[in-house]
Parts: structure tokens; C-alpha cells; sequence
């Protein structure tokens, strides 16, 4: 194993009824006026808006809005958000919504908290020395930014999509009601079931891990497994709702990859280039790509992927490492497909040409300069091979 | 499942050499003159004090020290840091050390941020609204203090042991190096497990629990189980050494009881007075009552003992869920044979008399005002009947 730092400030108010300590959280965090963040219309259609409103009255917090992030947030929105800010007097931010909001906010709040261009802080010219306090209220259980150090940002000169990861835009608390999440549609809920898993299997396919990492990565994904079944019957399940929604948190806080280096992370690049050249939805995107990612480099540890096979989706072992560890990725597809997800790319209703197929490897190859992978370090015709492999 | 809060501050650096990152550890979170807090002479013999020293000077960060802290840690001792630390101007306390010694920090802490008494914190008498920023350089594996909202000092003005639980202590930094656990003595190392276990066991039996936190608290205690008995066999395994280490901050911060409520805690109750009688090894005295405990208890809930039996332990099911609970219950034992810790008060080394006994019920009781246990509700009657099964 090897030595690791792990630091979660988030405080986390989990369950029902949660909303309403919006205004005594803020207060907490020494909060006097906050931008309310968010994306579309749902936050107004489903009330939560109002509620939000109603808990930073009651507590005589003061507020303004900014609405309008979309997935993939973009940069002229956080343009906006830290002219808004500074002319408002706000002092602490308050995405109500999933990763792109919360994303959306960090963003904000480091160009509140640092002077100049913030976008340098994501084209790597400079690093940020503070962020403005953020109080997250989440509405979509899958990306985890809520305890995360990451936020991810579009440029629209250009269409760059670049992340900032620090310490400083952990959010200092999240609010998460797991009824909240009720109102997903079904593909979205699977769809963040698969970007939960993909976090911990990130971190799990790795060397050197250590035993009490591996027992916790395991029991979570077994349960995010067990919890998302269920919300495929009764989406309205709440304590699959709350288990998938904690999980979502746990995944990509760090504690699934204590001791075990900095992860894998090929299937998220590989499918991060998908997503740019497709318009695709991420955890079907990681999803589409991650059995023929796994049959690909399993040669390399199969030790590894059996474990996986019998820990998490219960495969008996079989004659040997390899025989087991493919049994587990046929039940992961499984499982993929039971919940609605595709297990290739023509499933997730992308047909790529051979052409586009080595412009995916090779975008691929430039953004992680020739540093992707941590069970098997990829070529880009590693990386290409996979893409066939997942058509 | 319930709603649950979740606060984690604490930054962990953890690994070997972390003990070099003390200063600026001390620097990032605002220190400039810490108060180095231990117990004997351990620190000073294993040469741990001078390197904490010289990372200290190497990052220009001012020290004072005070040791002679003891297990059960005195508020006279409390006292004198608080006068120590004001007349030094001291703002940052730097424990090195187990449970007692971050607890005395914290104690100090409390004097330090807030006017008045401080044992009126932990004799319920008054609220802490603050706390002097504590970072910890952890050497014994066990209480959890280093990232726990608790604190229990001993006023020998009575000999009243109290604690005192906000989250303003919670340390802001901890450096866990396993190798600094290495010289423990076999019986404290095993004190310790069995301290950790217990954390966890307390919060895991319990009603309304979460997939989720049942699925990690169940791996943390089969890591946890399995490095304790590779330790007895090789004490400087050093992965053995980082999973205790790790789960003894894990199992203390409230993850493995997420939404499952308050815990039960009759066995750290019933132990707290045994020790309070006795003078034993609390690990020890947990492991000496926890079988009778559980035998007394398991008919409220033999499928909740059961399924600790099979997830932790790999018990096979029996025919029904009383016989595979009973052969949990005595696996559990068999392991705490198995790392040398006692099963029975006898062998814990305490033969208490009838009249003790109910001397020792009695207490209990007061102190927990009728309220003690989750599984089964404790009368005082229960209590005495625990301890005449644990003789």
C-alpha cells in the first residue's frame, strides 16, 4: 500500500426534511448572503426553489439566483455568477442540483476568492489559493462534487472541457435528501448508479491496495448494485434512494482509494472523448465502455478482476483466475443491461467510424500525455483496440 | 433508516514518514506555537519526540511541551496546559500520542477558546462554543480520538471520569504513521483491536440500520479481525499495522453508524464501570464482557447477530438464525482467544463479589439514567445479570 492523505471538511445533513437547515447551515458557515445556483426549471417545478427560499428567510439570510447551468457547465455562466456576486456582496455559494451545478459554483467561487481569469486556474497557468465557501443542496445522486476536490468546466472558445482539482472548493457542507432524487427519470437514476460505480471501480483496479480500502470499495459497490436493482422495480424505493445517494458521496471522496495510488481512470477518459465527440450521457458512456476496458487489460491482473467477480457480484470461482474473472464481467454487464445501461457503444446509439475511432484514441492519448491506466498502461492503439472492442 | 449528520474535518496524512509533514501541517492551519502534549517516557525513548522537534523548527514553527499525561487523563494536568499555553501564547495543540493524550488536548482546547471553568463542558454544567485547533500525531492505534467530536477527562476531585462530545475538538489534522504503533506491547495491541471492533460493533447493533453502512462496517471488522490475528503472529507487519490503524479513526468518526441512530454502547457502559472498580485495560474489558452481552441480548434480535455471524465472522447458516447468531457469538470469542484477550471478567483478572456486582449495576444505571441499550433496553436488574454471566 501506499501512504495517502484523506480530508472530507464537508459536513453531510442526510434525509428527509433536510432542505429546511439550508438557513442555519449558511448561518453556521458564517454565510449572510448566498447565491441560490442552479440549472433548469425542475428546481421551480418541483417547489424545492421556494423551499430553499423559505429556509434562508426563516433564518434572515439574504439571497440572489443565477439559473441556467447545463451539463458539461460552461464558462460564460461562471462569467456571470462572479460579476453577479461581487456586485450582490454575496459570501457563500448554494448550488441546488447535481455535479454540473456544484461544478458550476466552485468555479464561481474561486474567481470570487482569487484575482484574475479564473479559467487559468483550469488551463493549469496558475493555481487558486482560496475559494469562497460553498453549501451544496444535492438533487442528483452520481457525480459525488458535493465532498469532491473536482470541478469541471467547459470553455465555449474552443470547447475545452478541463478540470481544477483542490482542496479549497470542498464544499463546507451538503445537504442531501434522497427524496429529492424521486423525481429522476429512470435512465438518468441508472445513469448515476453507473458513474457511482465507475468512481470506486476507478480506484479499485489499482496495486498495492490495502485490505480495509478493498472490504469498504466492495461493500459499497455491492450495495449501489443491490439498491440500483431495486429503483429499476420501485423508484420511489427510499432507502435505495438514500443508500445510492450516500454512495454517491463515499465514492469520490477519496475513502474507496485510501492507500491504493491515484486509481485507473482509463474508462473515464476513454469515454470523456466519446462524450466530447457524441452527445452521450456519462455513466452510459462509462457504462458502454467498460466491459471491453476490462476484457481488454484483465490479462494484466486477473487475480484482481476475479476477486472483484466473487466479492462484489457473488461469481463462484472458477477453474482458474482468468475463467472467474471473466464470469465477473459478464455479470457486470448483466447487471448494466438489467438496469437499462448499454454494454457497447452501439447500444448507447454511437456508431463511430474507423476514422473517428483513431481520432477518439488519439485526443484520448494527447489529453493524458501518454499516461492512461494503472492496471495496464494504454497506448493509443491500446486505446483504439478498446473502442473496437466496445463498437 | 434515520437521518444522520456526518462531520469529518479532519485532514489525515497518513503513512510512513508523515511525521516529517508536522510543521507544515502546522503552518497550513494557522499555527505558529503548539503545545507538543504526551504521556511518559515512550515518546522520548523511541527518539519520536526529537523528530516531531526538528520538523517543528525545520518549518520555523515555536514549541512549549508538556508530558505526563496517564491512561483515564486528569483534569489537574488540563489545567496546567491551559495556563502553560496562555502564558506561552500557544495556538495550536499538538498531541503525540494514543486517546488520553489527543482527549487531554482537547480539554485544554476548550479551556483555552472559552472563559470560565472547563470542567463545567463535561460536567454538563455549560456548552463549549469553541476549541483551539488540535492536530494529532498519532501513536497508538485504538480510541479514535484523532478524528472524533469526543473528549473524557478524569476530575480526581471525585474521581468523576465525564466526557464531553462537540465537533469544535475534532482535530484539524492527523499524522498516522503505522510504524510509530510498532513498539506496542502485544496486549495493548490487542487492547486496542478489540477497542476498535467495539466502536464499530456498538453502532452496528442497533435497529433501522443502512445497506450501505452495514456493508462497510462489516468489512472494516473483517479487516480489522484479520490483521489482529496476523499482528499476534508478526507484530512489525507493517500492512496489518495500517489497517488497525486506519479503522481505529474509521470506526470512531461515525461512518460505520450512518443513519443507524445513536448505537447501542451497553458494553462500553457496563466496561466503563468495571474499570472505573478495577483497574483493567478498557480493549480488555470489552472483550471480557461482550459474549455475555450478546448471549443476553441476542433473543431481541437473533437475525441481526446472525447475519454478524456469516458477514463478519463466516459462519455457516445453521437451522435457524438463534443457532447461527450462537456460533457468531462464539467465533467472535474464539478470535479474542485467538489475540490474547479475555472472554470472562476472570480472565480479565477481576473476581467481583455479589454485593460488587450490584454495586457496579447500580452505577451503571445512574450514570446512563435508565436509558442504556439499543438492542434490548437495559434494567438494572439486566446489568447485574450481565456481569454474574461475564464471572
Amino acid at each position: 500500500m501506499m501512504n495517502f492523505e484523506y480530508y472530507t471538511p464537508t459536513k453531510v445533513v442526510f434525509g428527509k426534511g433536510t432542505v429546511e437547515k439550508a438557513g442555519e447551515l449558511v448561518k453556521q458557515f458564517g454565510g449572510s448572503k448566498v447565491l441560490i445556483h442552479y440549472g433548469g426549471g425542475s428546481v421551480k417545478r418541483t417547489g424545492l426553489l421556494d423551499r430553499v427560499k423559505a429556509a434562508l428567510d426563516a433564518a434572515g439570510i439574504a439571497h440572489v439566483e443565477l439559473g441556467g447551468v447545463v451539463p458539461n457547465p460552461r464558462l460564460s455562466l461562471v462569467y456571470e455568477g462572479i460579476e453577479l456576486c461581487r456586485k450582490e456582496g454575496v459570501d457563500l455559494l448554494l448550488p441546488v442540483g447535481g455535479g454540473s451545478v456544484i461544478d458550476s459554483a466552485k468555479a464561481i467561487g474561486y474567481g470570487l476568492a482569487n484575482d484574475g481569469d479564473v479559467w487559468d486556474f483550469y488551463d493549469f497557468k496558475r493555481a487558486p489559493t482560496a475559494c469562497m465557501p460553498i453549501g451544496a443542496i444535492v438533487t442528483i445522486a452520481a457525480a459525488g462534487s458535493e465532498m469532491s476536490n473536482s470541478s469541471v468546466i467547459t470553455n465555449e472558445n474552443g470547447w475545452l472541457k478541463r478540470g481544477c482539482n483542490t482542496d479549497y472548493c470542498r464544499p463546507k457542507f451538503a445537504i442531501m435528501d434522497p427524496e429529492l432524487t424521486m423525481t429522476l427519470p429512470a435512465y438518468q437514476t441508472a445513469c448515476g448508479c453507473a458513474d457511482i460505480l465507475m468512481h470506486t471501480m476507478e480506484r479499485y483496479f489499482n496495486f498495492d491496495v490495502m485490505d480495509l480500502t478493498d472490504a469498504l470499495a466492495e461493500g459499497l459497490m455491492r450495495a449501489v448494485i443491490a439498491a440500483s436493482r431495486e429503483l429499476v422495480a420501485d423508484p420511489n424505493n427510499y432507502e435505495a434512494r438514500a443508500n445510492v445517494m450516500w454512495a454517491s458521496s463515499l465514492s469520490h471522496n477519496g475513502l474507496t482509494g485510501c492507500g491504493a495510488g491515484g486509481g485507473d481512470w482509463a474508462c473515464h477518459r476513454l469515454e470523456h472523448e466519446v462524450g466530447g465527440m457524441f452527445d452521450v450521457a456519462h455513466g452510459a458512456g462509462l457504462a458502454a465502455i467498460w466491459g471491453s476496458w476490462a476484457r481488454y487489460v484483465l490479462p494484466e491482473d486477473p487475480a484482481r478482476f476475479a476477486k472483484f467477480a466473487v466479492n462484489v457480484l457473488g461469481v463462484e470461482p472458477q477453474a482458474d483466475a482468468t475463467a472467474t474473472a471473466l464470469k465477473g464481467v459478464e455479470a457486470m454487464e448483466d447487471f448494466y443491461r438489467a438496469i437499462g445501461m448499454p454494454t457497447n457503444l452501439r447500444e448507447l446509439g454511437v456508431e463511430p467510424t474507423e476514422a473517428q475511432i483513431l481520432e477518439l484514441a488519439e485526443k484520448c492519448d494527447i489529453a493524458t500525455r501518454g499516461k492512461l491506466g494503472a492496471v495496464k498502461h494504454l497506448t493509443r492503439e491500446d486505446m483504439a483496440n478498446i473502442y473496437r472492442m466496445a463498437k
